[in-house]
This record gives C-alpha cells, sequence and structure tokens, in this order.
C-alpha cells in the first residue's frame, strides 16, 4: 500500500500556474524583498536599506485624515444603521451609481475640466492591475499581442500576459528624444509582431509614464491615435498617474484629444484610472476602466464580477470625492508638493553628479548611471544596481526589468518617505559617487 | 474621405468578449431582470414582483448592525489615524494577517472546531465568484475539464468557463437518491470526457449544496475522495454555505474528512469560502481559497492580485470575527433562524400541495412542481416557470438553468425577505394552486 502511494504521480497544475510569464522574477521585485528583510528606519535600523523602489505616494496622505477627521460620519457604518444595510447587501456592488458619479467628476476635476466622463462608462475593478488584465481579457485573443512602450512597468508583465496568454510586443524608445514614442518605433514593433505571425490588437501607453516620471506630449498621442486608427487596433491609456502630473496643464489626457475630435474613432480607446497613486490609497484597491465602447462596457461590467470593490469602501470614497472643495484643495496641493519633492532628489543628485531625465510627474524619476556602467550591457546595469541595493542600501528598479533597450537607467521613488529619509538616501548616493571617483582616480 | 471612414472596419474585441460562454442569458439572470422592472414593495408596489431567485441571507443582520452599534471604534477609520494610514497604504494587501488569522478561526468555529485552518494557507479574492475562477485558472488548461455534479449553481458556467477556456462536464444526479453524487454518476462523467478526448482535471462539488439546500452524506464525501484519488484530479469544495446549515452537525467538511485521515491525499484538495451567505455580506466582496496544496498557495496568492479585499473591510471584518463571544452567538442564532424559515416555508407549500426535496442547510428549498408539467421536457418547465414570474409574480428559479436533468425542479430562496412577504408569497403559491386544481377538474 506504501508503495502504491509512493508510485502515484502528483497531481498536476496548469500551465498558467507552472509558468513563469507572471515575471515576478524580476530584480525589481528581488528588490522589494531585499527591503523586506532589511527596512530602514530612522531610530531602530539606520543602516538598512531605504526602499525607493515602491511607487507610493505619501505626501499627501495628512490631508485624507483631516478631511476623515472632521468627517467622521463617512467612515462610520456603525451608527448609520440603514446605510450599512444598504451596502453591505447584494444590488449594485458592479458599482454604487453615487461611487461610479464620484469617480467621474474626479477624473474631470484632475483634467481641470478639459474633458468629461460619463458615470454608465465607468466600470469598477480592484485595482488597475485587475482592469489592465480585464481590458486585456476583452481586447485580444491567447496569442495575440499587445503593443507596450518601453521602458514600462515591469507589472504589465503579469498583468496583460500571465492568465490571458498574450504577447507583449516592445516598441522600443530611447534616450536620443527622451523616450518618446515615434511613429518609426511602433511600425516597427507591428512589423516585427507581423514578421513572428502575431496578430496585433492594440497598444497601451503610460501618461504620464511609469517608469519615466513624464507626459506624453500632445503631438506624440496624435500620431498614435492615427497609428491605432490606420492598423485598426485599440488603444489602452493607463493614466493612473494623471493627478500626479506636478502642473496640470503639463498633462494631456487622450480623453481630451477625443473631445476635441467629437469622438470620432473613439470606440478604440480605454482609459485606466486608480486611486492607488493619485490619492495614496493601494490598499483599498480601487481601479477603473472607462471605454468609449458600447460593447467593451457591457462586457467589462459583467467580468468585473471576478474583481469588485468592497462596497463599504466604494459609498466612504463616494461622500469622500463628492466634496468638490475637497478634491480641488487635494489635486492642487498634492501637485505642488510631489514638485518640491521632485526638485529635492534632482538638485541631490545633481550636486552627487548624475542626470536625470526631465520629468513633470509621478512620484520617480528616471536617473541615468549609464556614466558607471563599465560596459553598456544589461549584466553591467544589474552590477551597479547590485552593489547599490547591497552596500549603498538603496532598492532602485533597473531600467532591465522594465525593459529599458538602453542600459544604466534606473527608476527612483521619492515619494514614499519623508523628507529627512530622502535626505539619507540622498546623503547615500552622494557618498557612493563620491568613492566612485577616488576609484576611478586610482 | 467619409467613405473610407465607413469601409474601416469596426475594431475587433476577443472571442472571450464575444462569446457566451458567460452563460448569463439564462432564465435564472432573467428572472432577476424581471424583478428588476417590477420589485414588490408591500406598501408602495404590492402586486409587484417577490425576489425568490436572490440567495440573500437577511435574516441575521440585526445581529451586525447591533454588534457595530456596540463597537463603534471597529468601523471608524477617521479617528484612530494611524491605523487609516496603515491600512490604506500599499503591502499586506494580498491579506492582512490579523484578517486570515480572524477567517481561519472562523472557519473552525463554524465546523465547530472538529476541522483547524492555518492562516497561512488562506489566500483572500473579492467573493468566491472570483475563488472558483482563480482555482480553475491554476488547476485546468484551457479545452481540459472539471467535473461539477447537477443541479449546480448557474453562475459557475461563468466563473469556471469564461475567462478560463475550461469546459465544465456535467455528474448526472437525480431524485432517486435524493440527488446525492454516486461513484457510477462520477465515471459516467469521467468516460464522457474520455469520449471526447478532454482531460479532466478535478471534481467541484458545492457543500451544502446549492441549489438542493442539503449538505453532502460523509459516505458520500468519502467515495468522492476515493474517485479523485484513484483518477489523479483535483477536489475543490465550495462550502460557501457552511454556515448555514440548519444544525451543525449535520454538515461534515472536507476538512474534516482530511484530518481524520493525517491530511493524506490532501495536496490534491482545495476548500473555497465566503462571507457573502453566512454573514450576508455580498457587498463586501470577502471570497477565500483555503489549500492543502503548497504550490497552489503560492500561485494563487500571486494571482490574488487582481481580485484583492480593500483593506478597510479586511480590518473591519478581522475586529468583528475576532470576537469568539460574537461570533458564536450569531453562528448559532443564524442556523435557528434559517431553520424557522425552512420551516415556514416547507409547511406553507406542502399546505398548498407542493412537495420539496428535505433540505438541512441553505436560503433556498428545492421545490417539485413535475406533476404540474403537461410533459417531463425543459420546455413545460419553462412554460410553468413563466407562467409562475409572470401571472403568480415570484421569481423562481428553474432547475435547468442549474442543468437539472429531471425537469419540473425549483430553487426558492426564504432568506431575502421579511417573513410577512414570505407569506404573502405563499399566499400567491397556494392560490395558483388552487386555480390549477379547479383547470385540472374542468
Amino acid at each position: 500500500m506504501a508503495i502504491e502511494i509512493e508510485k502515484r504521480p502528483t497531481v498536476g497544475l496548469s500551465k498558467v500556474a507552472t509558468s513563469d510569464t507572471h515575471g515576478e522574477d524580476s530584480p525589481y521585485f528581488a528588490g522589494w524583498k531585499a527591503y523586506d528583510e532589511n527596512p530602514f528606519d530612522e531610530v531602530y535600523n539606520p543602516s538598512g536599506i531605504i526602499q525607493m523602489g515602491l511607487a507610493e505616494n505619501q505626501v499627501s496622505f495628512d490631508l485624507l485624515e483631516e478631511y476623515l477627521e472632521k468627517h467622521k460620519e463617512v467612515a462610520k457604518c456603525g451608527s448609520g444603521i440603514s446605510s450599512f444595510r444598504e451596502n453591505a447587501l447584494f444590488q449594485d456592488y458592479h458599482g454604487l451609481l453615487s461611487f461610479r458619479k464620484a469617480m467621474a467628476s474626479f477624473m474631470g476635476q484632475v483634467r481641470a475640466g478639459r474633458a468629461t466622463f460619463d458615470p454608465d462608462r465607468v466600470i469598477i475593478t480592484a485595482g488597475a492591475t485587475a482592469a489592465n488584465e480585464l481590458l486585456t481579457f476583452i481586447l485580444a485573443d491567447p496569442g495575440d499581442a499587445l503593443l507596450v512602450p518601453t521602458p514600462y512597468y515591469p507589472g504589465f508583465d503579469r498583468d496583460l500576459r500571465w492568465r490571458t496568454g498574450v504577447n507583449i510586443i516592445q516598441v522600443h524608445c530611447d534616450s536620443s528624444n527622451n523616450f518618446q514614442v515615434t511613429p518609426q518605433a511602433l511600425e516597427e514593433a507591428y512589423k516585427e509582431a507581423e514578421s513572428k505571425n502575431i496578430k496585433v490588437r492594440g497598444l497601451l501607453i503610460t501618461n504620464p509614464s511609469n517608469p519615466l516620471g513624464s507626459t506624453v506630449q500632445r503631438c506624440v498621442l496624435e500620431e498614435i491615435l492615427e497609428f491605432v486608427t490606420r492598423k485598426n487596433i485599440h488603444l489602452v491609456s493607463d493614466e493612473i498617474y494623471s493627478g500626479s502630473a506636478f502642473c496640470c496643464s503639463e498633462f494631456v489626457s487622450i480623453a481630451e484629444i477625443l473631445e476635441s475630435r467629437n469622438y470620432k474613432d473613439s470606440e478604440r480607446v480605454h482609459i485606466v484610472y486608480s486611486l492607488s497613486k493619485d490619492l495614496g490609497l493601494p490598499g483599498f484597491r480601487v481601479g477603473t476602466i472607462y471605454s468609449y465602447n458600447d460593447k467593451v462596457v457591457t462586457t467589462a461590467r459583467r467580468m468585473s464580477s471576478f474583481t469588485l470593490i468592497s462596497s463599504q469602501t466604494q459609498q466612504l470614497l463616494a461622500s469622500m470625492l463628492s466634496d468638490k472643495k475637497f478634491t480641488k484643495n487635494y489635486i492642487k496641493t498634492n501637485r505642488e508638493r510631489l514638485r518640491r519633492r521632485y526638485e529635492m532628489i534632482i538638485g541631490g543628485l545633481r550636486s552627487a553628479g548624475i542626470e536625470c531625465l526631465k520629468g513633470n510627474a509621478g512620484l520617480f524619476c528616471w536617473m541615468n548611471l549609464s556614466p558607471l556602467l563599465e560596459k553598456p550591457t544589461k549584466e553591467c546595469e544589474l552590477a551597479v544596481w547590485n552593489t547599490i541595493l547591497h552596500e549603498v542600501k538603496l532598492n532602485i528598479s533597473p531600467g532591465s526589468s522594465c525593459h529599458c533597450s538602453e542600459p544604466g537607467w534606473f527608476r527612483v521613488c521619492f515619494a514614499n518617505m519623508s523628507e529627512n529619509t530622502l535626505q539619507i538616501a540622498l546623503k547615500r548616493i552622494h557618498d557612493f559617487m563620491e568613492t566612485r571617483k577616488i576609484i576611478q582616480k586610482h
């Protein structure tokens, strides 16, 4: 009997379960692990690793706290019994109308009213992670491809590919034009797919860009729209950092371009948004899809059954985002504080002899350490990354984990820590660069 | 130019988006729509449709409300600023440890301590809908099959098949043995898959059963475990109604069987749970997977990125479920109240001349209207359903929407309304049966 049990084959799992297309074996995630094992703390672990690999916004959290302190009724499920009963029960968890209205209005406000959004086109999902996957399920079949400009957010390898079986074809961008997407690069990627007999179903851009920390120019957006229309493919515009552009007028949403064109060809355009970055609420898992395509709206709403948001959280946020005085002040103050942080880190890095791509948005800067590389290869980039992680004790994300085709670039987050911690991080980089100079002299 | 635009083909969507494998075109969902258009209200719409197609538990909601009234601090994010900050931010949204501990302990309590659960094996998902889909992605490849005994919850057609591309092969059960699963029926379903060249990867059971409203017997569970072990396939036990068995001792969890066998062969077993039914909190979207397979735990946790629970809701429930005095009283009272409701509806139906399957769990009974069918066909069943929906004004779910192979059975929910509304529904059925008798006499 014992032998029989041993002989019995282990029960198998699916290809999805055993594949590594989730992409989480990259240095991007390895750096998080290293941080988790030895996290910096000003008092208790001052020689620990400082986490600069996490795009999290803590600079405006006090504004949320102040709001909740002033509006205690918003968070209480206990006393407003009838509202607790209402929101804990079935119905409308595909999105409370009050919440979808508040989201649509907030999205318009972030764009300073230059675009308007219809609550009936808002689909809610448990975070942008789910929103991007859900759209991929709707737009492409297994084996098809989405084009994605590089460098891109490492999580896309998981979100767009893993369970959908869809491929990513990279659109290569480089520093010669500040990593902006060009029609040539789009055509080349499209041809690459054709040569591999892979059907391209769409293009996904992030605007403002993660990891670049910069917005996509209006003329580039127009070229992109022209391209997807000519190829008759979809365009997903991931705009989860739209409220994190340092100056509202420097960010142009695809929604504005469509509005100015009277929504011509808009059926191929879908916007992803989230409150994780602009409002700094990743734990609440709030993502949305905004689609101009009726069939996509219907299907996405049905599909959102797999990834809904707790009605408790919807209700809290519906109240908060409906307070226009609060949201107006929040958006303005948050932009100013992010710019201040950005200038602090850029200035600090410059005085250490490091240049960054000119940024105007996001919770990170795109740092050029290519002068430090022995050779311009991915291996040498990872060697520098390794030194910075384990000796300088900073977790930053290597460009190669974002599939950047030019070695030597790193994403450095600056909004997930106190100003004091940021200064300590800058001091560490400064000292590191000093030792490099000494080594180079000898 | 205008001609060119017209000629341009409409941008296409994926096969998943355009297929109907979501199964939502069934009378199960059509009945909901009819209800939505004309919902009964005792005061404002006393001739409207009474919703008896929704498995929702409102009978114990007052206990939750009372708890929240007494423990106002639990729901406030506003005043406990540091805890708001902590739970709104990144990290641990794969499941706050406090929440996973509370869930594991609650699952043990529901089983009266006859099985214990390890918090490290609890994976959280946004509802059982997501849990079942996620497990299917992990256990089976597109084109493979899961065996599912009939009648089954109509949503499984969506959850198990739609985005995964996995097939359902039905295991036919019938009234001759109260719809219990037999080894013969399992073998037949397995052979059917073999004859179609489809690889069977697992068996999914619901225990207590939806729509039967009865628990699976211990000896049947043992036969099932023997079957999946012999075939070397997985077993998913969906136990979302475990706390809704009217008497705790009448429900046997697969976890108890495994525990009594010292977890032999447990690597193939996975339990799905949720708070939507037993705690009556569907709006909160709280589902869990409990797996005895380490690789499934790791993969499911990674995959849960697509379907997480708001940390605000996790925190509220962690507090509530950690209060053992509260949960003990809740579980006991909820069982008693459900039994009372069950007896009320069974008695009412019997006095109208209708028999039901003997039930001992759940929020519904399984009603036999086969004597009313002109012929024993699906068409005649749907004709009766249509009359009851549009003339008697009750939305009940026809057995055919649950893929029941015996025509004439209907699922009737009884816990989503007041006792008064239930009496009105019973009066309507009584009157309907009276007119039938008159018609038959003539």
